[in-house]
């Protein structure tokens, strides 16, 4: 399966950086599956909460021909991250995946985070169509969405359902006045987390982060500093391939899909779960 | 919270390694929480399916006095990983948590692995106390022993249900015939793996693993060389403290213990779990 993870940056404008994307694309060019990153139409809008940014959304259907159009072009299966209206007053996080022309599905981001700076429950409701691998001609893919990574219940659901791959577009990044070793630290733990439901479940795992820096409109806050490192890894969460933290750039890499029967054959976790013993999982908390 | 993770060899007898054992914990002054290896009291007998090692199981209700004295002795909280019989014909993997001289409770390992070398299931009855965290004057101890360690399930009700620390004593090693870059992988997916339920869940953690190599007795195998590493890391993954693979070592670490509601109130993923859309993890898969 040879996969492309664009790595870009917000170029000042919608049309702009869809521009510098299908460059982007165009150089990916005998990739199977291309996966752009979270929000990738626009700038990363959650940094306030500002009613005009639901007109992006109003654009859903419009996007959503578009990137359907570039996946027939360029006869790629793509992972593309929009923002829907689904009615007003009712938006999603939304991947979309394009197989060669046709939808092949959509996935709501399902755990909406809020925090400063990342003021997402504002513009998102929680997805509501569950964790489904979304067929198409490469495979099966577990998309997730950014957020949704801190999670291993949803990437431990996506396997559980048959995803041969599990894909995050994201969209974090690092406040400048944080002190170097928080920074580390944080970084560190994106990737942990993400390297662990790769072992977890014996998959190979695409994460797909923006770079640069992007002020806060409302001035309330300094601005995020994308953090880049898109990486590939493999079923034992190696790491096959991984950007820097402030390049655009497309990673490229072939993935061996016959690895993970290898690798789940030495290391059964599925085969030893204790599902009789695992109630509490769906409890919010268990101090009662 | 004054931890010391004891990693250690096999000395050749039951009599020598918990000698051996003592001097160690001897040399772990001033902590206050003491953590063992899996079955440290002798070889890692399920390198090969003999039913002469069920005799050691029978030794069960001296093991814990003996180790109750311990803890009794040095005035401390003590992890002990210990066989026990709980009926003929019927055995468990049992951690056992002493609290200066009282018995404070126990944790039989609920998933049980069985590959080439590590013949588990031929010895121990899976645990059917589920994942309840032990109450010590040191805090609440979510305590798990090795194949467990690849679950994020456990640790996750570990969580819900109130664990200020989670604590894996284990028995892990290479063969030394796979080649190096498999060693790498597998001792790093190790490390991930536990790095990432102390990142899902803001909690600390503690892994202890035995060190040095030990022969398969039947010949089948050549045997397990232990690949030490054991090490604490904080509430956001990040390694505070790691033994080298081949040292005897008493790893000491005082962990803060506030830090857990202050990497949790920034990064609030117990807020945001989807309980409504989790069912499917009861399942065994999720294939009809």
């Amino acid at each position: 399966m040879k996969v492309a993870l664009i790595q870009q940056r917000y170029h000042g404008s919608k049309e702009a950086t869809i521009k510098r994307t299908l460059e982007l694309i165009q150089k990916a060019e005998d990739a199977q599956l291309v996966v752009l990153q979270e929000l990738h139409q626009t700038e990363y809008f959650c940094q306030c909460e500002d009613t005009r940014f639901f007109d992006y959304a109003k654009e859903f259907e419009d996007d959503v021909t578009f990137w359907q159009d570039v996946s027939k072009k360029h006869d790629i299966v793509l992972v593309a991250s929009l923002f829907e209206m689904r009615a007003p007053g009712l938006y999603h996080n939304t991947a979309v995946v394009f197989d060669r022309g046709r939808i092949a599905g959509k996935y709501r981001k399902m755990h909406i985070p809020d925090d400063p700076g990342f003021y997402e429950k504002f513009y998102f409701t929680p997805g509501d169509l569950g964790f489904e691998p979304i067929e198409t001609s490469v495979g099966r893919l577990g998309v997730l969405v950014c957020w949704d990574q801190w999670y291993p219940e949803a990437a431990r659901i996506m396997a559980l359902k048959g995803a041969e791959v599990l894909i995050y577009p994201t969209a974090i990044g690092w406040f400048d006045a944080d002190p170097e070793d928080e920074k580390q630290r944080q970084l560190d733990a994106w990737i942990t987390i993400q390297r662990s439901h790769a072992i977890a479940n014996g998959l190979p795992l695409l994460s797909v982060n923006r770079v640069g820096f992007e002020k806060d409109p409302t001035g309330c806050l300094d601005g995020i500093r994308f953090w880049g490192n898109s990486f590939v890894c493999g079923p034992q969460g190696e790491i096959l391939a991984q950007a820097d933290n402030e390049s655009e750039q497309v990673l490229m890499y072939d993935i061996d899909t016959e690895r993970t029967k290898a690798v789940r054959d030495i290391w059964p976790f599925l085969r030893d779960r204790r599902i009789d013993a695992y109630g509490c999982l769906l409890q919010r908390y268990c101090d009662n």
